[in-house]
């Protein structure tokens, strides 16, 4: 079933595992669909559809395979992956038959899951908690004999948290997360942090504060870190920066695009908070704004428990083009949510294993083609991201060797400084 | 209300028309819409909001500026251009508030209109008919001084003709042409070879066979005459081939695209004609079948006529994402359909006017952008075709001086003859 | 252009006034449309379409004919009709023409209109202000020498007043309204009661209180006013109780009913108020609860200022059907509000008038046809309540003598006695 | 899962299979749908979700209940039952642990499937083959004792056939079908002369010719059969009469009704044919021209394998309202085809099983709710034919004994003979 591009690269490395997926929020729906979904594809029972890195064009043999890599994570939740992976299988989104097939992998992909971090429950101070979870880490990297261990955070999304003078000042943070009376970071930024001491890339796939405090960016740019975020653009939020692009090059003006979305599920559950929604909301209409220059675009997210993991996204745009007429366009979407979501973390985890292969630090903007609010760019036209994805994937596969042998490995070992 | 950008070029160039647009088809709704507006346009009562050369980064004082074009036309209706626009307004299409301000100039480009070739009634050989039609067109291009003219079919959409040797071979075609017995060529094709023969730049808004006859082709090359086609791709076609290259790059696969398109005007009488009809449905389909290599595409033209010149499209893809997950995207389109025309009337009568002055000849694949079946080119993805176009207009603004004097009459290069 | 129907009964009348149609917020976008199109339809310059009086079947002698109603009323506003109509004319919404043939119309109902109630500007007690809106109408009534005037609320939505004990009973009420003080009512209920005291026949098709405070209802049934309401069921609302029935007749089980309205114009910058949304969302709500049972009806109005009068309004249900299989069915109405709403507002004005004529008194629950939150009945189902409104009108119009001569005139004034 | 009014029937009468259900079309989509729903309801798997029958309102001890009903009938195709049944839970309709829950019923009425007639191979005279059929009808009901057995067709859709005057002229009729060499009528007519010969009441929920050729009529309703048709009203057609009547009741005019349906699956292919697609398309428009008066209703229905048995069905409306203005409504419905029929065709067999057990014969206008185009009835607005329903079912139930004993046994009434 594999693509024949595919496997050619997979013929030029061997199926020994490489890279390490630690996933936080492990046994979620994005994150059980992106393990069953790697088995099924590493297995042969499944076509890398949806998945952004085996599209001709794409795929190179610097990066590491599927099947080169091997999954972990945190979580708080106490439900096995192949529990759940049932379940929305019952519900009708994972097809029966490869949770079947998989179940092997998810097992053991379960055995890796180690407790996360409960902000409920403070746990000593906020530089033990997160030694202790980068020790998670560098015990995965070293069990399974990696190259490198990416983490891409698919935890429920946080409420933001409210400024304090120490995500800005490296100096200030140290001192409170070394007192455990204080929690500086919430659990997303504690788990960024974990990521930077344990040396691991990092990527967020959802909207919480995560590493984007100026405190920890400089931070992982400074340990050697490449990192990616923020926010997966998956469906209403990619259509729009899809379709907001060509309105523009037509010269025609928007005057406003409202929207509502409808979707049940973990995250629908989640999102129904009013404090955890708002930061989804302002990440989702950023893009938009930037590109049409408008400023009336309601949106709304809207609980409906019994669409499951069904996401249904309907968009209403207002347009005036020649003479001041008007137009109208409509859209529905409807989706999976987590069947757009897993193959792209599958590709991040591919796409940071090169950056970090190639030695690259610091935010990467090139990889803002995954996100609804990209980290170094202030790109959000889909098809101009997909360019620059391409370019930067054809120039840093340039610099490392197709062995899948990472310079890094040659050069002598993580976070060397020069780079 | 006039943009900045624009106002700048128009600063740089006297007012003096330099550039006229022979419209075959001048009566209808798009030469209405498009005559309107460039009175509009110049006399400052509207923004060009819709034309893409208006557009930052595509606005250059190398074009001829709106107020330089000169309107005439053929057709074979006897409705003057004031008493269209009248319709039109009356219909809620065209502002009442504009045809009054611009009636003078409505009026002006009426006189501009010659009777058309109508092909139910011959007028001696077709030979005879192209050279009584390029006369129109040369007297109107010395009757006001104009440095060129550019040909642009938006007539009725004709049934696409019987192949015929002739359509291959230039000495088989002159043949036929000079006998009065015998019509080898569709109007649409007359009036084309017409152009080629008054040395006019040519381009086809529609989907009839027009220059795309090989022996005319090579004609059209032969005299130095640069053109472009096919077919507007204003609204659906624009739209899917916007978003169909965004699956491709998500690498999600298209299983379906079905549409339908409702529309009342004197467009949608043509095309309740199943023969006129068919024409327009194929050019239709290509570029997605290209895109996506999907062949079920079923697609429908209908003519409701209380819809008046509104179109309303509606088109529903079914796509398969990761592990064989299905999604759905269901849009609706709304639009006055010669609103969405017009302007890019008058964008190809200034880029075509651009490309003669740069001495340019045959197919223009570059300005694929506006046309569903663009000739010359098999892009059919708007963002490439987007990009195309602004290099294209760069590169080849750099090749004319800036005051709109053309470099082909400076050095009396390619196609002076014919001219 | 008059139906035949209509004109005969029209023949069988006078064209003299004998009704009295008094507006609250008669300067207002839907006011402006009826007191409009009253004016075109008693000039035989358009159809009654989307009059539900005039359609076959309810059109009955009996009831006041359109050309035998006068029109005025109370608003804030100073913008005089004629200019609120040409604004409305400029935004698509009215045609020019009929602005221009109705101007004398406009400006004689603008000469009726007399300054409301201002509740940031309290102007002595509650009774006094009552009292003298209701010299106001009684005034109008004698001016015009009319049998009977029906007031209709089409005022800007309030918020809902604070639950008050004065609400409840009517001796505390008329305490606090004697006392200059206090505000017990909001304006709503200010006009209400100054219905009241002009024994006019009352109409709320705003979801604010009004008459809908027990003190109030209670005052009115003893002054044998007939009342109708609440809130006109034009458009989502309308449409929703037309096809939440039919799936319950399928027994095809509602899970969700999902809604987001779009919206410029005056209403939509009231209900860009939370305040004021709340009253309506909770009226629109009611109903598709009552009939689908459901719970999940999350539902938004959003304020889309470039939209103008047009209202766009999607739906989304997700129903379960045979063996727990799930179907959708989306919905998107599009029209321009007050266009719905005004020949709802004359219906009322035709209908309370026969009411009033046949000495019923209190809430009129056959009249839940044209309302959301429909007073007096716990109907929702469009369908059977137009079966009813169609039995109520035929029963009725058998009280009342054909000539249009009220029972009530031939008995000796005002609902005496019999009542 | 039984709601408890349906148990309440079910107390009051034994398991007992009384009453058959012969299908023709045993094996197709929504034939194995309703077996195996029957299967699912019978064993108090599922509840009545979908079935007509079942609502509170309707719900008689007079009707069969679902326990008592076996299942049995023709079929072509080869394919048994319960693989059907996995196939269409492979494409994800039916729910698998149904499929695993009712295999035993599956396989029972797979073993009760006879071959049916393919008019491809002639079998001899059409008296001979209808006379074939109705003994596998009245073998089956002797089998089981059963007190009837209602015949409902569901085999593909048949092009209309030729007229002939045979089709008019019982005589003429018989004679042909006594001619070997000649086939007077289509196989659905075959199947119905075959009821009528077996005594059993017939529905047909396809458009096919069927029993609506007048010498089959006049024949069934000499020989005491009641039956009811035709072509089951299941979604698009069935949403249309729901909302085309409420525009009527509003006095909107509606001006243009456009729709496309698109589906996949059994009846997809089927439709796929020009010819067949016919008599769908006619039987579908009819209702709404009846309602609306108007014209323009362009209608497709497009072969889209890949959404298998989903049927896909848009409609525009395009309306008048109050002085002209515009309103236009979309829709978009998405279902499982054969989960909206099979309920029905339960509904059916109960149905015509109390009209037999009441003594009724000949078309049954009342269950015209049931179907595009009602025999016997012009009424096509679907809350007029709910209550047509709902009265017709109390007046019937209170002529039939509770118990179930058909009152036509009892009184030795019309059409013993036969039985
Ligand atoms: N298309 C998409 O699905 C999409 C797109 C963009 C962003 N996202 C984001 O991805 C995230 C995951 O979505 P999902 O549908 O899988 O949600 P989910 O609710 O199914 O899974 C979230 C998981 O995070 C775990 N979790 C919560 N708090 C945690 C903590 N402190 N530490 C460790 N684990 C924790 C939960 O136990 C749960 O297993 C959400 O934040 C969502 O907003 C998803
Ligand atoms: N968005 C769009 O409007 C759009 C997009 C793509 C293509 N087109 C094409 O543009 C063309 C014009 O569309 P329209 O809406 O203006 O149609 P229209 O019917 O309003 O105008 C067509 C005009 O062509 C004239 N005509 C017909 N035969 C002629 C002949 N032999 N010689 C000269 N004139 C002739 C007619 O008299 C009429 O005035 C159509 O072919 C249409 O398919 C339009
Ligand atoms: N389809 C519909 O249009 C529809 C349906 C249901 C209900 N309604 C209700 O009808 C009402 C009118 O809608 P509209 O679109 O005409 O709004 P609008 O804003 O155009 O008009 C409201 C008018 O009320 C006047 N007003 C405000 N406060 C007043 C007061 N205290 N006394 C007297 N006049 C006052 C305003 O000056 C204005 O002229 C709204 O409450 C709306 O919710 C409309
Ligand atoms: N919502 C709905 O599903 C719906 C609504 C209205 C009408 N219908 C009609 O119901 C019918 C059945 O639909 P389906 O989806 O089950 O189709 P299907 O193709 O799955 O099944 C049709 C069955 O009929 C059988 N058949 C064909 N010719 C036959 C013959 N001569 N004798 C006996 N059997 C024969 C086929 O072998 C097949 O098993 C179609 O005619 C369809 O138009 C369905
Ligand atoms: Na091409
Ligand atoms: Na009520």
């Amino acid at each position: 079933m594999h693509p024949d591009h595919d496997r050619a690269d997979a013929s030029a490395r061997s199926d020994r595992p490489t890279t390490g997926l630690w996933l936080i929020g492990a046994r979620g729906s994005v994150a059980t669909t992106a393990t069953l979904g790697l088995a099924a594809l590493a297995g042969g029972h499944a076509d890398p559809t949806g998945c952004v890195t085996a599209r001709p064009g794409l795929a190179t043999a610097a990066m590491p395979g599927f099947e080169n890599i091997v999954i972990g994570g945190h979580d708080l939740s106490a439900c096995p992956l192949p529990k759940r992976a049932e379940a929305l299988a019952d519900a009708g989104m994972l097809p029966s038959r490869l949770v079947t097939l998989t179940r092997e992998a998810l097992d053991a992909a379960d055995a890796e899951v180690r407790p996360g971090h409960d902000p409920a429950r403070p746990e000593g101070s906020g530089q033990a908690t997160a030694e202790r979870l980068a020790a998670d880490i560098v015990a995965f990297r070293e069990r399974h004999g990696l190259e490198r261990v990416v983490v891409v955070d698919v935890a429920s999304t946080e409420p933001l948290p409210d400024p304090l003078p120490e995500h800005d000042d490296a100096a200030l943070l140290a001192a409170a997360l070394a007192d455990p009376d204080r929690t500086p970071l919430p659990a997303s930024s504690l788990y960024a942090y974990a990521a930077i001491l344990a040396g691991a890339p990092y990527a967020a796939f959802t909207p919480s504060a995560s590493i984007a405090l100026p405190a920890l960016t400089h931070l992982a740019t400074e340990h050697g870190i490449p990192f990616a975020g923020q926010d997966g653009k998956t469906g209403q939020t990619w259509l729009r920066t899809v379709v907001a692009p060509a309105f523009a090059a037509r010269n025609l003006r928007v005057l406003s695009w409202s929207g509502t979305n409808l979707l049940g599920g973990g995250d629908g559950a989640t999102l129904a908070d009013p404090h955890a929604v708002d930061s989804k909301l302002s990440s989702k209409s950023r893009g938009l704004r930037a590109i049409t220059g408008t400023d009336t675009t309601p949106l709304h997210i809207d609980y409906v428990p019994d669409l499951g993991d069904v996401k249904v996204a309907w968009d209403h745009v207002h347009a005036e083009g020649f003479l001041g007429s008007r137009l109208t366009l409509q859209t529905t979407w409807s989706a999976y949510d987590s069947m757009l979501a897993a193959p792209l973390v599958l590709d991040l985890a591919r796409l940071l294993g090169l950056a970090h292969a190639a030695g690259l630090t610091g935010p990467i903007p090139e990889l803002g083609f995954f996100f609804k609010d990209p980290w170094g760019s202030d790109l959000h036209d889909t098809a101009a991201q997909e360019r620059a994805l391409t370019d930067w994937v054809r120039d840093t596969a340039a610099r490392v060797p197709a062995t899948g042998a990472p310079r890094r490995n040659a050069d002598g070992g993580a976070g060397e400084g020069s780079r």
